[in-house]
């Protein structure tokens, strides 16, 4: 299936942009290499933000459920603070002793099963996966690499040849296998492990024979752009140990469910009761400010760092480390994880209500903060469920709530409010989907 | 030659280390991965930094004549209110509309030759690097990169494997090969343009006769790693000449020498009067702020935008983009690069009138206030030499004026002030060394 390479997007042309947004594209286009992509058909324009809100350049409010960096909300004065504290007192390097840097890594390591004591610092989500890659590949002596059907790890080379979201422009590795998820294959969950751990073997057993054998399972454990498929829990342990027995790591990618997304718990896998090999943290673990890690078990990280010094310039410095540390006594003191199980529940019973409706809900799926809604009537075809999905994230952007789409046919939307979200913000998110959903089924299908 | 993968570090029971440190690194051997590494046999421990200077927990005042991130020196007030400033007001990312990002990118591409008229942004030299391959890579349809013997161009799977710096239990591609630069080969400056050009050509050769092609030739101006080799200028440019026409570009690493470290120049590629296809920027941009770019022609910018989004979270978010705004504001502002030639002559003539002394120092090169200068006594062998950059390093340490190692043979001392440093600053560090080179003279070869 031919498909755009991110939907949800600015197309010249297609739609009508304000004077003063168009001469900004324009300057754009003329200095930032086309690789850029501008989010929605009509671009957002934002100069201010706070909490859960975004302000464009008129003072208009928009209401901020999709961006799962700012887990504390935009601007967070508290992070801020610690970040500027710290900018005035040193920035110092992993090379120099600060004793910041550790009391953060044993604060950050005690939220983790006791086998994951070991953390390395990087500082983007991609950094975290390319090292962990590197890791396993050592650490195993092979090359090949699992991931499910449509995932994202990464921009890096290493990463973006096992990102099949991509694009079929995009090179895989050839030592990149894409294992199938039981739910978008139509598996009834009381066969979705067994289905798992067979594609898992089979997938192995296809690299073994070509010589390249299993460095990796890299998988997040609520396959978000897959299009966030998080039952049953547990459905990955056939798979995880058959890969381990293969002389395999598995990766639990936390860049997007780890800190507290998934509201149950700090980390994803966990709700699969499966503890990895290694963990690559990313997105929310700064607010925003650019710092990632690589938590592993002992062993592996020891082989690696006995063959490879790894030196990153400004991965874990210490403004990122005074943000992360901030963010962690926010997340702790102000129990953000029962907030986000809470609000989670009013969103999808939220949502049920509306599906109830039907005005174009087919399927709700969560792990806490993060839903996959798929969109579509029952007889609608997979073009007309996109279109539908895109319109209704349009339609909601342009009354000033932010989401976006996921899944192989991009026709899920992708709910992510910052973890700090309230009741009000709720209802108001509801209020504006409802009337999105009743718009949308009356627009004609986009060509 | 086997080597140390960093000999100038800390190894466990080889220094007494005091209780207070000794500690602190028992914490992080328990917490960090082991690939990290402490620089010096006595690691430093500091708290607090200002200018050039940082201190230990004791206010011990350290001289800073090695960390090239705080290129206008350590805690600028004017950069952190810039970013403390942005961060208060949004973190916005690029796929959003902020008029702040096209600002900056339109500054940073004016100070470049106009072909270079497009930005890509990243959060690392390692990720800018890394990108620059997948670009130089998609665009060519070749796998093959040349780089110099003892190359850096980053800790990612794909910059790591173009990295023969890092040792030989870090895996190089098969698609790499290392040209050798006529500086350490004892090549007189004469015959050094020739001499490149034939070894890349060679190179070109034998990947053209595998079937791999040439994607890149991926150097930085000055070889920094290699031990800082910098004349003739152009030498480079037959070499980049037979990449082009074999279907290669020439990507210019410019986080070592970027930025007014030429002091002549803002970018290192205008001392050989060559314009690169892409080039990578990253440690200074943002004063430690962990940002990083790809700054290229337009067509293979173009190409790679064509087949592939490029969504880096983190990277161009305005808070960054705020740092590098006001470095560069101040180093336009400050005529800093002035004052990089100022110092450099300065620094320069010290370190030849040391020369003179016969105390241990045989060669001298520089490029602005980036030095590699060569130890040893006219007949030493290269364990000994190498001995005695260390003790050089490791005793201007304990008189507290930090410098380090580089080359193959790490017995070349590598000295990067920051670039707002004084005459005080020079007359400290010339005493200090002028007191290493002696003392190391009459140290034994430590096993």
């Amino acid at each position: 299936m031919s498909k755009d390479l991110m939907p949800n997007r600015y197309t010249p042309g297609e739609a009508e942009v304000p004077q003063r947004e168009a001469e900004l594209i324009g300057r754009r286009d003329s200095v930032l290499g086309s690789s850029y992509r501008l989010q929605y058909r009509r671009p957002v324009h934002f100069v201010r933000a706070e909490g859960m809100w975004l302000y464009d350049p008129d003072g208009q409010s928009y209401l901020d459920f999709y961006n799962n960096v700012p887990c504390v909300g935009h601007c967070n004065s508290e992070v801020n603070a610690a970040m500027a504290e710290q900018a005035n007192l040193i920035s110092a390097n992993t090379r120099y002793l600060e004793p910041k840097l550790v009391d953060y890594a044993e604060r950050l390591t005690a939220t983790f099963p006791h086998q994951l004591d070991r953390v390395v610092f990087t500082c983007t989500g991609s950094e975290s996966n390319d090292l962990a890659l590197r890791i396993a590949r050592l650490v195993s002596g092979h090359e090949g690499v699992l991931v499910s059907s449509y995932a994202y790890h990464g921009t890096s080379a290493a990463t973006s040849s096992v990102s099949p979201n991509l694009g079929d422009a995009v090179k895989l590795s050839p030592s990149v296998r894409m294992v199938r998820l039981p739910g978008p294959a139509g598996i009834p969950e009381s066969q979705a492990a067994g289905f798992f751990e067979a594609e898992v073997r089979a997938a192995i057993h296809d690299l073994n024979r070509r010589g390249i054998g299993v460095a990796a399972l890299l998988i997040d454990s609520i396959f978000s752009s897959d299009g966030v498929w998080v039952d049953p829990r547990g459905f990955i342990a056939g798979g995880v140990s058959a890969v381990q027995e293969a002389g395999g790591l598995y990766i639990s990618d936390e860049v997007q469910p780890g800190f507290g997304r998934t509201g149950e718990h700090m980390w994803g896998f966990e709700r699969h009761g499966v503890i990895p090999d290694l963990v690559t943290l990313g997105k929310p673990m700064g607010n925003g400010f650019p710092i990632g890690a690589v938590v592993g078990r002992r062993q592996p990280m020891d082989r690696f760092g006995a063959a490879a010094r790894y030196s990153n310039t400004f991965a874990g410095n210490t403004v990122g480390i005074a943000a992360a540390a901030a963010v962690m006594t926010i997340l702790q003191r102000e129990n953000i994880l029962h907030n986000a199980v809470a609000m989670s529940g009013l969103i999808k019973s939220g949502l049920e209500a509306l599906a109830a409706k039907s005005i174009g809900i087919r399927a709700i799926r969560n792990a806490g903060l993060f839903f996959g809604v798929d969109i579509g009537l029952p007889d609608d075809k997979a073009v007309r469920r996109r279109s539908m999905a895109l319109n209704v994230v349009n339609i909601m952007r342009n009354e000033r709530v932010l989401i976006s789409t996921t899944g192989e046919n991009e026709d899920s939307l992708k709910i992510r409010p910052p973890l700090i979200c309230k009741e009000e913000h709720v209802a108001q998110f509801l209020k504006v989907i409802e009337s999105a959903l009743v718009q949308s089924i009356n627009v004609a299908v986009r060509s």
